[in-house]
């Protein structure tokens, strides 16, 4: 019920936070681990936090970048206690697992950043919606493990209710070939001098959201690749 | 809205959990701790773990058995891996968290056991309720800590109505925007001789579908369009 989930950790620094979370992962029926650039793995300290799941840490798969750990994913959800930072859009717990349950046969991501500084903007614009796990205003500073045992919970307890789902979405791009037309999407901007050195940051955002929101087919992404290819030969005359 | 509510670790073996415990309540506003018996406090490996949270572990009342703790209490919730283990009448998560609605005026204790062994008979009778959280049947190992926090979280959700942070859909496009845009990119698509006589009509509903569901703000508007301006500019040359 749970094979498409992968749990994905971005830079953590804590080996033990890297055990506690396979844990809390294996408690609610959730396998797949990926690592990107953690600061000690594999560790002794997170193999003695990971009672019982050394079979996760073992198949954990380790990735140098964001990017590379999400290729083949369709969806990709990044936690983050400042959902309001960026222009992602936002999801509730809720809204996000009434989401999963239309993705439970394509992969999926939920992404947690490091320890003390989270997701940067960079790794949130690879994400199709930002969560927030609700926390007290007065203390909000979640432990990493506990943010994926609240997770791995709530979707374990939303999968366990049987629901019929109409919608089929399983000829979903992946995240690969979507970056594939954002860059050259990105690359058409900067032939026409729409990119600029102070406007870069924000337009690659502004882009990567519309994308991401789009949520194309792979015929869509065909014909949308089509498109940019001409239009990029075009310009270049 | 929480101080009526302990929590209370009885037997905790690893000072760790108490300090991750007391962070876990913390991020759910929750204040009260108690200690019943724990074989190490006070512990800097506790202190360690409970970053911001030493005010918690500063007031933890300590006792020697969970009698003495629960003097006070009105109403003793037991959590238990193993809910038929007893005859004590057995909640789920979301019954309990509609009786706390009706003892919100009296001192509640939510009471978890050792790690390893939980909460033996004895201490289970003393409870009026027993609530299991739910976990996979291939691996029930919840943490302490894990369990405190999956209690505090369910706790916070239900004590507030939590604000609602999806996506404003205020600054949408309205259809007149949105068709000037597909009518633009279509004229694009048309100078670079992408659309035909014979695929016009499928090319044209495409185009429609990609942008129907793409949901663009006014903002985001404005830079497709200013974009696709550039485009017919430079390709009309």
């Amino acid at each position: 019920m749970s094979a498409n989930i992968n749990i994905v950790l971005v830079n953590t620094s804590h080996p033990g936070n890297i055990g506690s979370s396979a844990r809390a992962m294996k408690t609610m029926g959730l396998k797949r681990l990926k690592l990107v650039s953690p600061k000690n793995f594999p560790s002794d300290i997170a193999n003695a936090k990971a009672v019982g799941c050394a079979d996760i840490l073992d198949n954990a798969i380790v990735t140098t970048s964001l990017a590379k750990s999400l290729t083949t994913s369709k969806l990709t959800i990044g936690l983050s206690a400042r959902s309001r930072k960026s222009n992602i859009p936002c999801l509730t717990i809720s809204e996000l697992m009434a989401l999963l349950k239309k993705y439970k046969n394509d992969e999926v991501s939920i992404v947690f950043g490091n320890e003390q500084s989270g997701l940067s903007n960079e790794e949130l614009q690879l994400c199709n919606y930002v969560v927030s796990i609700p926390t007290s205003s007065a203390y909000t500073s979640l432990n990493l493990a506990s943010a994926v045992q609240i997770f791995s919970y709530e979707y374990f307890k939303s999968s366990n209710i049987i629901e019929h789902i109409s919608q089929d979405k399983r000829d979903l791009v992946c995240h690969s070939t979507k970056q594939h037309i954002i860059d050259l999407f990105l690359s058409v901007m900067s032939n026409l001098d729409i990119i600029t050195e102070k406007n870069k940051r924000s337009l690659t955002q502004n882009i990567h959201i519309i994308f991401n929101k789009t949520n194309l087919t792979d015929n869509e992404a065909n014909l949308y690749f089509g498109i940019l290819s001409k239009i990029q030969k075009a310009i270049e005359k």
